[in-house]
């Protein structure tokens, strides 16, 4: 059976040592969640995570959703109790608006705490998961009215929220949607259609669902422009706002999934039930992508989330399983073999993942902090900064931390051998729930795309601009400090690499956006290492700095951090000039052959 | 549901136009499968692995093996029947000499027909693949009484054959390996011990199971020169040679995998089963090397053939699946959006994978082929050479053909969006299926070391020599070939790189070899793209002197193939770079943390 112990003290170390969680303290939140009661939220959170929900991963994997005859959803034994505690320890409220019910804290403590709890069951955590989501649409393009009536509970987490966007017939390109949305002449609408991979479209663990629903209002324009965004709830309410007549939506199946077996993912039919519009008509995809954005960065923390538990049980197998010799001779002499550990490739996986995680843990902070400052700063160009920050990382996040995470959760495995294929060491099914990320809200494609085609050239460039500022800015003020050579050098090659690539796609993707489209992934994952390799730069800045003024006997967590990110600098960052030199190459080749080549 | 079609003219491309394959009929068995032969074989196993292996693809994902409370173990519904087809129609004994009951034709076209089957069905081909593993230790330890009983009824497939290595405790290091052999003064042997993973164990698709268990005689030497090999059949042998009691081997359990459900994967208990030494006493490790090279070939084809079906389904979906259009103008106007391969990044996997499924099968088959010379040629010097060939190549088709296949089964699923997560496309099977074959057969961590620790440095590395002497040739015979460049410009620079890796192996790899380990899977990956690379060269040389000569109306097929290894050579290779950079950087920053830092 896998353990979880969630890492607390590297999350304190990011956020307090590394990104000064401190100098935040003007925010709005950040003042009732001073570092003193930061890591008591985290502590606490990581009690839930441990003690509550990782016990459920492995049940809901194997027991995993039953729909019954009358449409009704059954979710795996303990999931309804579990979730119970989470909201009833105000978790799903953390970061709302304290006039919506909430507690008002950052987003960042919000996504400190979300790496934990996914990690310790990632498809339960979608269920709250999913009602973030929501909520950021209601909050953003709600009336007060519609926020007075839907928030109150899905913050207490009485109601749970969804987003159904995808139909049969479209994912990516919403544009062909049909389900349709007729008005009744009160304000309120008649939707029917079909949604499909409706995460916790339907189950028994709240009293309401609140689907956040696209459709098209009759004679809308086609195309995107001609989308709307319904709530659309599972029981309309009754007259003193509480849950009373079913509404004309039911769920048709279940689907049978890979992974995340413990999430209901719904076929949802929508028969003329009774809907409400938010936001402006035809305006739907604008609020989508509130709850789109939103997603995204929780599920690129789930890449991050999975490769984390997959690293921690691989580090124990990897200590406790003895099989053949150290290279440079026996470690464990009183063993019949020694620890399989001591084998470099053993090693290097380890080191990989723990060389990632540690990083992806930076960055989703880092952007999470620059998300509280785009939202709760009083400051113009502060928050425009953020947000800009926000919007060019949100792809990276999505797309770089859930391929790694992936491709970290397979490594882990391996690690097993044989005894990782078989289920019930539940590695396997690690694998099998981290293989989602890489898809929904935007497969990374996709991601690669909205960073390539929309990201790079909006305002002019600013955003990334300014990351490239940051970055070039840090490689020059250590460049005179011989101790962070190791991590200075390699980081300025790969912004180099980084800047080489941009310039590529500026003077290639205008004039043929295939090159843009050819060179996307490649660049996407050049961007990630950059990022990441700048955590690196910053996590080795700030352990040396503590070794230098003394570590209060953490001497060995700092030295550790610089291995690690020595590591990085070595092992990862040589990728960023294998990206350049295939992105490079454009897109007439890979355009050349006629589909029935393939 | 999936569709699968194999690969028959690009077979013969390989075999026919650019290995070569009629210079071979000086050797036994060549003569008997000429061209037209040869054809007609792939057309008869082609028509198999389409109309009655494929469709059991995922009836066996879908029930699996069951094992009943007699211990017996029922197949899914039709594999029998399936299998029967296999047997009748003299597939198993398609390569196994003629004095044995095979048909004694090329390993090469076993080879070929193997890739369509284990594409159509690879849980089920699993059955007769084990039993080639187990004939092929018996036909080179066996003593002629032990080929004459065991042998004829396997090539019938009558009876089927598995290998019993790993050990609760022990996999890689077999040296750890408790099973015990009693000597009963008799010749034969009481086996007792317990085995676990053991593929094919018990089923209810052939009258006996000979198992090839590898146990240690009382009083034998610690390690594994201790460790000899014996044959434990199910059922023993009565007076006349016909299966008659019961011994006492028996299935303990199956395992719930994460793939491959179609084949059982059995814990065994021996109970003093009576057991045959095969080879010497103490021996076992070499003739268990007999089976495993064998099964190393097998396991690599498995990774193409994987890759390849995954392909294909991807390529499907891409040409049907509408969804947004063109970023350089719709490309099918009459239809509401694009068919999704129009998208760059869609073509990019689409070409990844098909450029990596043609090289690999060339790759497979010029190692079939050196099997073939290296088991019958009647020249030493051509024998060693191909021998030579054989051991270098085991490794690199074993790891570098797994990890991939498994890499591209992702990304064909990946193709499908949120369909590909859902079981009914079957492309989750492919990538669950796909992943053992990095495991099973000495997981590629193993195979990297093999490659590295051992075949590198064999006989003054010979085999090594030769392999950079063959392509450094190629790209020097076709320097001043203005059409080849693209080709031999990119081949030559990986060829430097793997060179330079070579020597810097050779430089530091004594000294501490912990270096060796460090650089290992770099290595090995590294080693792959050279080969693969290669196999474009060829292939791209072969396609231009074909369309120099007269295509005989199959322009289109070999233009195709110059686009694709283009692709090869601009997206591929510059990996090739990376690996270097990185195993460069040696293992102290790997190894330096202990273990606790973990």
């Amino acid at each position: 059976m896998p353990t979880f112990r969630a890492p607390v003290q590297d999350t304190l170390f990011v956020l307090n040592d590394v990104l000064g969680y401190e100098r935040y303290s003007n925010l709005a939140g950040f003042s009732d969640a001073s570092p003193d009661v930061l890591e008591a939220i985290l502590a606490e959170g990581a009690k839930l995570a441990e003690n509550v929900m990782h016990p459920l991963n492995r049940v809901g994997d194997m027991e995993g959703c039953v729909r019954n005859d009358d449409g009704s959803v059954t979710t795996p034994k303990g999931f309804k109790e579990a979730f119970d505690q989470y909201r009833e320890g105000g978790w799903m409220g953390l970061a709302v608006p304290v006039e919506h019910g909430g507690q008002g804290l950052p987003y960042t403590v919000h996504s400190a705490v979300g790496e934990y709890m996914s990690a310790a069951n990632m498809a339960l955590m979608m269920y709250p998961g999913l009602t973030q989501g929501a909520m950021a649409a209601i909050l953003v393009h709600g009336s007060d009215e519609q926020k007075a009536t839907w928030l109150p509970k899905m913050v207490e987490g009485a109601w749970t929220g969804t987003m159904n966007l995808t139909e049969p017939h479209c994912g990516t390109d919403l544009g062909l949607l049909r389900s349709k949305a007729v008005p009744n002449g009160d304000g309120s609408y008649r939707i029917s259609g079909q949604k499909i991979f409706i995460s916790a479209g339907e189950h028994d663990m709240s009293d309401n669902i609140i689907h956040l629903v696209l459709a098209r209002i009759e004679g809308a324009p086609e195309g995107v422009k001609g989308i709307s965004l319904f709530i659309v709830p599972k029981f309309k309410l009754d007259a003193s706002g509480n849950p009373g007549a079913r509404n004309a939506v039911s769920c048709g199946s279940i689907e049978e999934k890979m992974g995340i077996h413990g999430n209901s993912t719904c076929v949802m039919n929508y028969d003329e039930a009774e809907g409400f519009l938010i936001g402006e008509a035809n305006g739907g995809l604008k609020a989508m992508f509130t709850m789109m954005n939103e997603a995204r960065l929780g599920v690129g923390l789930q890449g991050l989330a999975v490769s984390e538990i997959a690293y921690q049980n691989a580090v124990a197998y990897a200590k406790d399983r003895i099989q053949g010799r150290s290279l440079t001779g026996p470690k464990a002499p009183d063993k019949k073999a020694d620890p399989i550990i001591v084998h470099p490739d053993i090693r290097r996986k380890l080191m990989t993942m723990k060389a990632f995680n540690e990083a992806g843990r930076a960055l989703v902070l880092w952007t999470a902090i620059n998300s509280d400052v785009a939202h709760r700063s009083e400051d113009g160009a502060e928050r425009q900064a953020a947000d800009d920050h926000m919007g060019l990382m949100t792809p990276v996040v999505k797309g770089v931390l859930t391929d790694k995470g992936f491709e970290h959760a397979v490594m882990a495995q391996q690690v097993f051998g044989g005894h990782g294929y078989i289920e019930e060491h539940g590695m396997s099914q690690f694998v099998r729930d981290a293989r989602i990320a890489m898809i929904y809200e935007g497969a990374n494609g996709v991601q690669a795309l909205d960073l390539v085609g929309r990201k790079l050239g909006l305002n002019g460039g600013r955003a990334v601009q300014a990351f490239f500022k940051e970055v070039g800015e840090f490689c020059e003020a250590n460049r005179g400090d011989e101790q962070m050579a190791p991590y200075t050098k390699a980081l300025k090659k790969g912004l180099n690499d980084l800047q080489a690539a941009t310039m590529w796609l500026v003077q290639n993707g205008m004039a043929n956006p295939d090159n843009a489209g050819a060179a996307s992934t490649d660049y996407m994952h050049l961007f990630g290492l950059v990022a990441l390799g700048y955590m690196w730069g910053r996590m080795a800045k700030t352990a040396q700095d503590k070794l230098a003024t003394g570590a209060n006997g953490s001497a060995d967590f700092y030295e550790t951090k610089l291995v690690t990110g020595r590591y990085f600098m070595e092992r990862v960052m040589p990728e960023t000039s294998a990206h350049l030199a295939r992105l490079s190459t454009g897109s007439a080749t890979m355009m050349a052959l006629a589909a029935e080549a393939f």
